[in-house]
């Protein structure tokens, strides 16, 4: 079964929103292998709406359709749908007793906009939204599975996880097939390439490689079709682990495993505790090891020492490292992560210092240059970087390098 | 003239990338009045590619690809443009030293993969990178502009930028485009949509309006279509006023204006220092404050409590008011707020604590409870908010929350 995904919306089109929606789909109907083969952003209007409709009837199996479901006047999905498969609204009493639960427990006043919201196709179903006020549409039509959802992320998710794709996978037949996504950090992708290119040549046949490359990370995916699922997962491990021993130092973790994710589990079996201290990277790291549920378990707290005065009073930096070194200096960074973790009390600590840009740079201290410190309790180690001139991206790259700097030291 | 742009790529249609390119360029290119009506993202096989490029041909005036263009085996971009205008590869020189010059820099050795990569289009034009050894390919036939950029973003914009918008500004000519957003903080879609309608009812008839709502906040586009761009912008200014009476405490901005970037211009006029003492949000805050350029001019650092233990010993809440109260309560995160700007000796301090959950949720303190304070050399002002269950977006809540209370306070 191929699908395709319709993402409607002009805020797609003049690029205001990014399109998180359509790689979220895509991940979760490819997990169930349903294969997307083409995604279609397009305006808006009913002209534009009608002719992707009409193509996606013409080539997929699955068409899934986003956005153009809520209560105001730019929203004209519904409209078009009733168009298309020339049919018409009828108002759904058990979605229409959802929204007034929702507004119940808001304790909202109902509008006349939102009582419109419980009109279905008629001819299709409702999908039950618990995070909102706009149901899903389901439509079939000469064996095609038609489904609109809200745009809306986080009504989108729960309506595709609990109702879409478990009613997709058990109309599902036929061929299947397996990823596998090994992440490296540490190596450029040309010199990753060079490195493994032996073994690139040996896949198998119906085994593909993909270098996804992002700032700090390279992530290989290895794409394996066929028709026994368990048999392709095989082969695929036996690929990775001849990897393994190939780059065992630049792996850190496979599929969706994150920095962050990995770090949460080694400490909640050490039963140790973390503390940063963030200069250039202003709170991206506490940021991104506190998205993660859970992480209060281990992550105690840190310090921004964004200017050079909280170094000194909340960090206890020495007047004279600072003068003498500066603020970006491998000085500086291990005084940091040391103090850091002795004030906060914690088994390790993370520090980092640099120059972010795009001002600040000079010639001996160029923008992008940033060190980073791990302490525990009997050494600090510390590592000197150039990130380049992009100011979110050497953050970025000090955030994933420093956690996988950390990372390596714990396992350890 | 009417662009598409192709998004080549699996892991796009697998969901392992986001697709932020699409959006950047569409954004650029509406600025300049091209108005991209689709957006198509497809595999990379020759097969998918050469489809998207027949279709691209038969129905816009300038085509955008990207991705597929780098060095390794997956790069199947070159190779299809090729096949599909009967062309062949040519070794551009100017290209090849621009390569040399970047390997030069990085001090690292050329592979003979990076030395093909100095091939272009016969017939066509090499498009400069500054950022990396994938040259941009611009080919022309019947009318039709196609112009294929690498996939990474930071190399893929300076090309655009520097290169391909000028040129095509060059050849634009016929009717314009304006848009203006309104950014609105504090009121949810359905009410603002509700409060609006009648003003929304007397838009002119060229206009459009379209509500683009994300956590904490909702955005109002307004799209004008005409001959000319002066007088469009003119008359969407005049009811930007007219909603502007009507909504005054909820629009905090316009256009691409971040909080972040407006608390930036604020606080450079105003000479004043900010710290935050951030719990739940874990570092959100400080993150987003620095992330703009300029920010270490005002922003001076940040307590990040995630533990109750550095609540006490860093920011000098109260064992009393811990105990009395809890950790999220009005109490605790005033005292956290009037203690920060204290110890961090700064005009203005944010402080919040919450409980942005799965976990840590009771009766009486739900998850998504969180108190947001701010503070300056007067007195502390507190608020209390429900932000729901999901975990991410009420970080992203407390944040554009916790930025617009700043922002009110600051400007009064």
């Amino acid at each position: 079964m191929k699908a395709m995904i319709i993402n409607i919306g002009d805020e797609l089109l003049i690029g205001q929103v990014t399109n998180f929606n359509a790689s979220w789909m895509a991940a979760n109907l490819n997990n169930v292998g349903i294969d997307v083969f083409r995604i279609n952003i397009v305006s808006d209007t009913e002209d534009e709406i009608l002719n992707a409709l009409k193509e996606a009837e013409a080539v997929a199996d699955i068409i899934l359709i986003t956005g153009g479901l809520g209560p105001t006047n730019d929203d004209i999905t519904k409209k078009c749908l009733c168009r298309f498969f020339n049919t018409s609204l009828v108002f759904d009493e058990e979605t229409y007793s959802d929204i007034e639960t929702i507004f119940k427990i808001r304790k909202y006043p109902m509008t006349t906009l939102n009582r419109m919201q419980a009109e279905i196709l008629k001819g299709g179903e409702a999908i039950r939204n618990t995070e909102g006020t706009a149901p899903g549409l389901w439509y079939e039509r000469n064996n095609k599975i038609f489904v609109a959802t809200p745009g809306v992320p986080f009504e989108m998710k729960p309506m595709m996880t609990n109702y879409i794709i478990p009613m997709l996978e058990e109309r599902m037949k036929g061929h299947v097939i397996a990823h596998k996504t090994i992440l490296t950090q540490g190596i450029g992708e040309s010199f990753l390439a060079e490195k493994i290119a032996g073994w690139e040549g040996a896949l198998l046949p119906y085994m593909r490689l993909a270098y996804l490359p992002s700032p700090g990370l390279v992530r290989l995916r290895i794409t394996a079709r066929g028709e026994n699922k368990m048999e392709l997962q095989k082969q695929i491990m036996v690929q990775v682990e001849r990897l393994g021993k190939i780059i065992p130092e630049y792996i850190f973790g496979y599929d969706d495993d994150t920095l962050e994710k990995i770090i949460l589990n080694v400490f909640l079996k050490s039963k140790k505790t973390l503390s940063t201290a963030e200069s250039c990277t202003g709170g991206a790291i506490a940021q991104r090891i506190t998205s993660v549920p859970g992480s209060s378990s281990y992550f105690k707290g840190s310090v921004i020492a964004y200017a050079n005065q909280i170094k000194e009073q909340m960090l206890g930096v020495s007047t004279e490292t600072l003068q003498t070194f500066g603020a970006v200096s491998e000085e500086t960074v291990k005084e940091m992560a040391q103090n850091v973790r002795k004030i906060l009390k914690t088994d390790y600590a993370i520090a980092v210092s640099g120059i972010a840009g795009p001002e600040g740079g000079s010639e001996h201290k160029p923008v992008g240059l940033v060190y980073i410190a791990i302490a525990d309790d009997t050494k600090v180690f510390v590592q000197k970087f150039y990130f380049g001139e992009n100011r979110l991206v050497t953050i970025e790259k000090a955030v994933i390098t420093s956690l996988n700097m950390l990372r390596k030291i714990c396992i350890n």
